[in-house]
C-alpha cells in the first residue's frame, strides 16, 4: 500500500471514530506504517493476574472503509507471533502481509465489502504494549516485570480499540490460532458485541502436548545466558540463539510429516552426498535454520514468553466451571469453525469439542474439517476449501445482517 | 544383580568366548558392573565416512547363559540414549534395567533360555568408545574430531564384539527405535549372522519431520556457550541447559498427545491455581524439565550430536539404489516386526513399508502393530501385546532352530 492511499485510509478512519481523548500517534521507529491508539493512565486496564496495565498502547491496521452504520467491521486476530499488517508489507521483513490469500479487494474476507481491523496484540512487540515498552516506574523495558497477560486480558484490550473507533457491534472475528482462541473468548465474553464468529485451527484449551512445547521453547530462550534474566534490552544484548531453537521447535509442530515428506523429503541441501558432520546435510535442516535465525529479526524474546504463557492458560471451559457449553450460554453469534485434517498442534477433536459446546446451546454453527496435508500453518496457506467457507459463510451473514453487496458499496462510494 | 552373580557370569562368558588377542578389562569410572572388549590398533574399524576408527573399546552386558553350540544368542540394540544396562540397575543412576520388563528370568526374552549380550553403541558415552574418550593422536578427548558414524558402523562395531564371544549366528537382533535400525541394518548386511530380527518401533529411514527434531536438539546444544564448540570436556564446561532443553524437545516426540492428556492433562504442579508467571505451573512442564535436567548427569552432549547424526543418515533403500526390498534379498532371515498405533515418530506406515519391501522378497515375516495410547515408548513400557509377540515369535523360532525348552536347559545346567 502506498503513502497516498495509507493517508486516504487513516482519514477515513478519524472521521467515523467517534472518541476523541485518545492521542493517537504513529511513532515508531520499526513501524511508521501502523495506527496507533494510547489509552492513558487514568484508563487502566483490568487484567486476569489481578493488576492493571496503564498507560497501553494498541498499534493496528485496518482495510478498507466503515460503513455509515458501523456495521461491517471485522476484527481479524492475529496468530502468536503475527502482527497487525495482514494485507500490507511488513515494515521489518518487506515481506506481503501474512493474509493477503485471505484480506483483501475480492478476497474472502473482502476489502470492499467489509472494514476489517487487526492489532498488534498486547504484550506484542510490534507497536503495542508488551515487555519491550518502557515501564512507567522505572522508564527502562518492562522485561519481565510486564504483566503475565491472559487470551482475554487481549480481549478486553481489543475492545477498547473497537469502543474507540465507535464500533457497537463487529460484524465478524476471525483468527487462526491463538486468534482463534480470541475468537472464542470475544464470542464467550463479549458475545453480543460479536455477530460471527470464525475461529480458525484452534481449541478451547491449550492441550498437555501444546503447553510442553511452548515450555520448551521457554527453556530454551532461558537457557541462553544472552537472555540475562529476561534484561537483555537493558543491557545491549538478544538471546538470539536461544530464541532461534525455541522458533525452530514451534515451527515443526506447524507443519506435518506429510507436508515435510513432500517439500523436503530426505533431500539434500546443495550436496551430492552427506557430508558426515554437522552442518546443514538436509534441506529440512537448512529450511530450519533459516525458519529460526530470521525469526528473531522480528521477534522480541520476552514477548515470545508472554504470547506463549497467554495460550498455555487458555481454557474457556475451566473458566465457566468446567463446562464448555456454559462459555456459550445464550448466544446469538453465528460460527463458522474451521479445523484442518493434518492439524496435530489443534486436531480436529478440540475444534470438535467447540462444536459440541455450541450445539448443547444450540448455536448457529457450520463446521468445516479441510482435508489437507499442511498441517497447522494450513490457515496461512492458500487453501480453496478455506476461502470457500469463509467467503461463503460471510457473504451469508452479511446479507442476514443486511450490509450492502460489494458492487453497491463501490458504487455508493463513488 | 549382585556381584557375585555378576562374577561367575563372567567366568561363563570367558570359558566360551573363542578370541583370545583382545584384552578384555572393566576399569571404568562410572561403570564398574561392564564387561569390555578392546579391539587394538592394528585391528581398525572401516568406517562408512571413509576413515577407520582404531583403537576402540566396546562396553558391554550379557545376561543367561550360552549354549555349547553358541546358538541361542540373542543381541539387544539399545536405543538413542540408551545403553548396555538392559536388565541391571544403572550404574549411575541407581534406576532398573531399560528393559527389564521384557528380558529376564521367565520374560519374553527369557535369561533361562538365551544368552542375552547387549552393547553399549560405539560413539556412546557409557564406556563404548565415543567423543569422550581420548584422541590417540592428542589424549584429549576427542570430542567433535570424532568420525561422524553411520547404523552400518554401530553394527560393524556389534559384529566384531559378537565374532570376539565367538558366535557365528545370532539366534535374534531385537531393537526399538535407533536399536530397530540397528536391527535392519544387521539383517540387510549381515543376513546370515541373524536367524530371526524384531525390528519394533523403527523404520528403515529417518524421515524429514525426525530429522527436523533432531537438528532442534543439535542446535540446542550447539547454542550452549558451555558446549565450547565441542571441546567442553578439555575446559571443564558442560553444555548442560542446552543438552537439558534437546532432550525435552525430543521427550515429547516419545509420547503422544493421548498419553500427555491422560498423565498430566492441564493439572497444575504442587498449586491451586495458575501463578501468573514462568513457573512451572502445570504438571507437564515439571515432568519435561525433570527429565530434561536428569538426563544430562547420565548423557554427553556430544555424544547425543554423534546417535542423533547417525539415525538422521540411515536411509537403508537409499544404500540400494532406492529400493528398499533389495536391502533384503534372498535373506533367510525370520522378521517380526512391531508397531505402535500412537507412535508418531516411527509411524506404522514407515514400519508398512519394511514389510511392504520384505513380502517382495519372500521373506518370512510377522507385523504386528499394537494399539497403544503410548506413543513411541511403547517399546519400553507394560504392554502385554509386545510382550506375547516377542515371546511367541521367539518360541517358535526356537523350536525351529532347535533351542532346547527353558525347563531342561535348566536341568543341564544342575
Amino acid at each position: 500500500m502506498g503513502l497516498l492511499a495509507f493517508k486516504a485510509r487513516m482519514i477515513q478512519v478519524e472521521q467515523k471514530t467517534k472518541g476523541t481523548a485518545h492521542k493517537e500517534h504513529r511513532a515508531s521507529e520499526r513501524d511508521a506504517d501502523s495506527l496507533f491508539v494510547h489509552f492513558p493512565e487514568n484508563e487502566p486496564l483490568e487484567l486476569d493476574c489481578g493488576t492493571s496495565l496503564s498507560p497501553f498502547t494498541l498499534a493496528y491496521q485496518t482495510y478498507g472503509t466503515l460503513n455509515e452504520d458501523a456495521t461491517n467491521a471485522i476484527l481479524v486476530c492475529h496468530a502468536l507471533t503475527g502482527d497487525q499488517h495482514v494485507a500490507n508489507p511488513h515494515p521489518v521483513t518487506g515481506k506481503p502481509g501474512w493474509w493477503e490469500t485471505m484480506v483483501g479487494p475480492g478476497k474472502p474476507i473482502n476489502t470492499d465489502r467489509y472494514f476489517i481491523i487487526c492489532a498488534n496484540h498486547l504484550g506484542g512487540c510490534l507497536g503495542s504494549t508488551g515487555p519491550t515498552a518502557p515501564n512507567p516506574a522505572t522508564g527502562k523495558p518492562y522485561g519481565l516485570d510486564f504483566p503475565v497477560i491472559t487470551i482475554a486480558d487481549m480481549v478486553r484490550a481489543q475492545a477498547r480499540l473497537i469502543d474507540y473507533l465507535g464500533i457497537d457491534q463487529l460484524f465478524s472475528v476471525v483468527g487462526g490460532s491463538m486468534g482463534g482462541m480470541q475468537v472464542l473468548e470475544w464470542a464467550s465474553t463479549l458475545g453480543s458485541r460479536v455477530f460471527t464468529a470464525i475461529p480458525i485451527a484452534t481449541g478451547a484449551r491449550h492441550s498437555s502436548q501444546n503447553i510442553a512445547f511452548h515450555e520448551v521453547g521457554r527453556q530454551a530462550v532461558m537457557a541462553d545466558p544472552d537472555w540475562r534474566s529476561g534484561r537483555y534490552l537493558d543491557e545491549g544484548k538478544q538471546p538470539r540463539k536461544g530464541l532461534a531453537v525455541a522458533r525452530m521447535a514451534a515451527h515443526i509442530t506447524y507443519l506435518s510429516d506429510e507436508a515435510l515428506h513432500r517439500k523436503f523429503g530426505r533431500n539434500l541441501q546443495d550436496r551430492e552426498e552427506i557430508t558426515f558432520g554437522f552442518d546443514a546435510d538436509f534441506q529440512v535442516e537448512s529450511y530450519l535454520r533459516h525458519q529460526g535465525y530470521t525469526f528473531v529479526d522480528r521477534f522480541d524474546a520476552n514477548s515470545y514468553l508472554f504470547m506463549t504463557r497467554a495460550m498455555d492458560y487458555f481454557d474457556l471451559a475451566a473458566d465457566h466451571g468446567g463446562e464448555l457449553a456454559k462459555a456459550f450460554e445464550a448466544t446469538n453469534t453465528r460460527f463458522c469453525c474451521v479445523s484442518f485434517t493434518s492439524d496435530w498442534l489443534f486436531p480436529t477433536e478440540e475444534m470438535r469439542a467447540v462444536v459440541q459446546a455450541l450445539n448443547a446451546v444450540a448455536a448457529n454453527v457450520s463446521f468445516v474439517e479441510i482435508e489437507t496435508d499442511n498441517g497447522h500453518d494450513s490457515f496461512l496457506l492458500n487453501e480453496p476449501e478455506l476461502f470457500d467457507a469463509v467467503s461463503g459463510f460471510l457473504s451469508a451473514a452479511a446479507r442476514t445482517r443486511g450490509l450492502s453487496a460489494p458492487a453497491q458499496t463501490r458504487d455508493e462510494e463513488v
